[in-house]
């Protein structure tokens, strides 16, 4: 390995135990600063997307989506800006108590968030990517090692000089927040998992599937999203064609969308399954057929029962049951995003508690699946690991926990040191309110005042 | 691989899956179930025990402290049942609503908590494990994948037995706890991430560590407990004694065991540093320096900066500062659990907000870091990862959550189809108690009510 790889991921390290040390209010005016230098230095950052823009433009074979992607349209750069801004008017996400319990007497133990350390964000072609992960670590206080599309490297290089440009004026070391560069050195950061916490990797599910087989480090990201939506027997056939052709038309190649529907047999005969596939055809979308949907639907195989499309195509499967249904999304799903169509509530809730999926949903759109449409304020990624964040991740996704234990001298002896209370304690508003000095000073005017009661109530009290 | 093996664990899938369908009320009395059938049947298990005993104590090389652990003493029975009675008692940990959140008019989120899945837990000669994971399990809907040590085997041939002949009454394949036999098992369980969900290795450090390293499963465990203790200039000494001294002796080989002592350069004029050292040897200590140790006390060098003792002895380094302090952790510990003994508050509160551990002490034994003292109820582990779960784990370690979306009808529609809300609602106290249609009706009987007034007021008013 490169020791210039590892040196940058350590130095990144330290850089973010200095951010770290900014207070809540200093970290979010950096993030301003940051809002302010991206607007104020719009100029050279559009300049720096032409040259990329060209670049691209010049290629041989120029692919539109990629050109898409990698543009920064007009007002893009403004609303980074505001999105910094969003991101520092946010509640403080560090030192958060989650927990507070009284061990013993004058023993007090708060569970508090806390930065994760260094996030090694593996993205493709788009360069906005880079500011709004970047705020997100900021505010956050984690270290970033960002590796971007090639494609994008002049505007990601600005947009990071940019950024990291604001760094000083806090105190803060540049390598708080390193652009990547070459595939190897990725090969190489993917080994340290000794000094990088997580790896998110945005983009195609080829490139998660290849960071997932290549570290040890923990992943956050989804290889695969096939998406069912169960039509029930009490479906109302309207609202389910038009949730099939949302979940699969709105954006084909996303994650959440559909990509099996599965129909009750008792659609068949009343012609509900027809009416489904009809208006799915009808809305350019091509439909292959299960094992039974081959059969009895009469259509073209499916490549697979557990299949991803990424086009405007989905398979077509029969089931006897919501008990086959679910035994068979359990069996061919990736746990990403399952949906019941029912009119029936019983049936609805049945589903819905008993669907093994990150997101589970009843009468509504698989497109739902995201940050942003579940009010996180920021996506990080969507999650199918059942551990740490499951489902879209907002800044949850980067902080972890410490447990503060303060004392006033207690040892254990196995454990006949002190008398265990184990008494929770109302969440303090904000980590440090708990000091079992003070504690113990009020617990002891209390005592004298309630003594002094009794004394009071013995000398003079009427029985 | 073994076909074999993977299909136990595929089984333990489908198992887990039924226990979840059992209401809380049911998955408790399944634990009631397997307290009694433990008491009930104290006499096979002991007699089982025996013959673990007997072979043990018949090897060559008798192990003391391998016996302590092996030995399933008198009461022990009991104090199992009573366990597994105090877990069916728990709150349901299945389905806790985590957060909810109306998404638009008629499509609301919940965050619930979840069962991970399938656990593989390995542990050594302690048989005692058994019961207490195999309860922890059951009660959160998890399927079981146990190893433990050969030592042990007819003990835990029968407390499995036990534990699964109560299942049928309840519908509960028996596989759902399954106990594996071999090296060569495991080694094919690991390779399993797509089957397994989280790996708890309960033994010894070389154990997680070789767990660790070969497979792509989630591990819940700590490598290394490199745990320091700071002194600082404003300790009071009789304290930073009486702390470092239980810290090292009440378990030397606990993961929570000093290793390191930092003192304060200001305590070497003083003679506080030589008072510590007298103390700590003679408590029985055995100290080494590190690399101003060595040198300025006079100390033989420590085996290295990061070091595990797992006995008597522990090393200690002068340092110029807190920040010093810090930096050495950081640089040398292995974020497991790190004090400062000081009678100055601002110090603490520094200190505490400052370290990157997952416990970080002030004036407290280093000991208390452990499931038990911390008031979890039950502890699945200490984790020194930075994701899921950190720190001594209780039940919460066995959870994921799932996100529950309930809609009308809702499409996304390029996000114009529906116009967000966003407004947080409050928890309800079980998850299945939003149901927007209920919601709607509601609301439209609102409305109804409204307009009628509305009506009324507009032929009946006065102006």
């Amino acid at each position: 390995m490169s020791t210039e790889t590892a040196d940058l991921a350590r130095k990144a390290r330290d850089a973010s135990r200095k951010l770290q040390l900014l207070s809540s209010a200093k970290r979010a005016d950096l993030l301003r600063a940051v809002a302010s230098a991206l607007e104020r230095r719009e100029d050279e950052i559009q300049a720096a997307n032409d040259e990329d823009m060209a670049r691209a433009a010049a290629a041989n074979d120029v692919d539109d989506a990629l050109l898409q992607r990698l543009k920064l349209k007009p007002g893009k750069v403004k609303q980074l800006a505001d999105g910094a801004r969003a991101i520092a008017n946010m509640d403080e996400p560090i030192g958060k108590p989650l927990s507070a319990m009284e061990l013993a007497k004058g023993l007090t133990l708060t569970k508090v968030t806390a930065p994760l350390g260094v996030l090694l964000i593996i993205f493709e072609s788009r360069p906005d990517a880079l500011p709004q992960i970047a705020s997100l670590a900021l505010r956050t206080g984690n270290g970033l090692l960002l590796k971007g599309g090639k494609e994008a490297a002049s505007s990601n290089a600005k947009l990071r000089e940019v950024i990291v440009d604001e760094f000083e004026a806090f105190g803060i070391p540049k390598e708080c927040v390193c652009l990547i560069e070459g595939r190897e050195a990725v090969a190489d950061l993917l080994k340290l998992d000794d000094v990088i916490d997580l790896v998110i990797p945005r983009g195609s599910n080829s490139l998660v599937t290849y960071i997932q087989n290549n570290t040890k480090i923990p992943v956050l990201g989804h290889a695969d999203g096939v998406v069912h939506m169960y039509v029930d027997a009490d479906a109302d056939l309207d609202m389910a064609s038009k949730l099939a052709i949302d979940s699969k038309i709105d954006y084909p190649a996303a994650c959440n969308a559909l990509e099996t529907l599965l129909i009750h047999d008792s659609l068949v005969a009343t012609g509900g399954a027809a009416e489904l596939m009809t208006a799915l055809r009808a809305a350019g979308v091509e439909l292959f057929g299960g094992p039974r949907g081959e059969k009895e639907l009469k259509l073209p195989p499916a490549p697979a029962l557990r299949h991803e499309y990424g086009c405007p195509a989905c398979s077509v499967e029969l089931v006897s049951s919501m008990d086959n249904a679910i035994d068979y999304i359990h069996a061919n799903g990736s746990a990403h995003t399952d949906c019941i169509i029912t009119s029936n509530q019983a049936t609805a809730d049945e589903f819905i508690s008993r669907v093994d999926s990150a997101c589970v949903f009843h009468n509504a759109s698989t497109r739902f699946s995201d940050g942003f449409r579940f009010g996180l304020g920021a996506e990080v990624g969507i999650s199918t690991s059942r551990i740490h964040a499951r489902g879209p991740v907002g800044v949850e996704g980067l902080l972890t926990t410490r447990c503060l234990l303060r004392g006033t001298g207690q040892i254990c002896d196995k454990d006949k040191g002190v008398t265990f209370t184990h008494k929770k304690l109302p969440l303090p508003k904000k980590e440090g309110l708990f000091k079992p000095g003070l504690v113990q000073k009020v617990s002891g005017a209390i005592a004298l005042v309630a003594n002094t009661v009794i004394v009071f109530k013995a000398l003079f009290g009427r029985k």
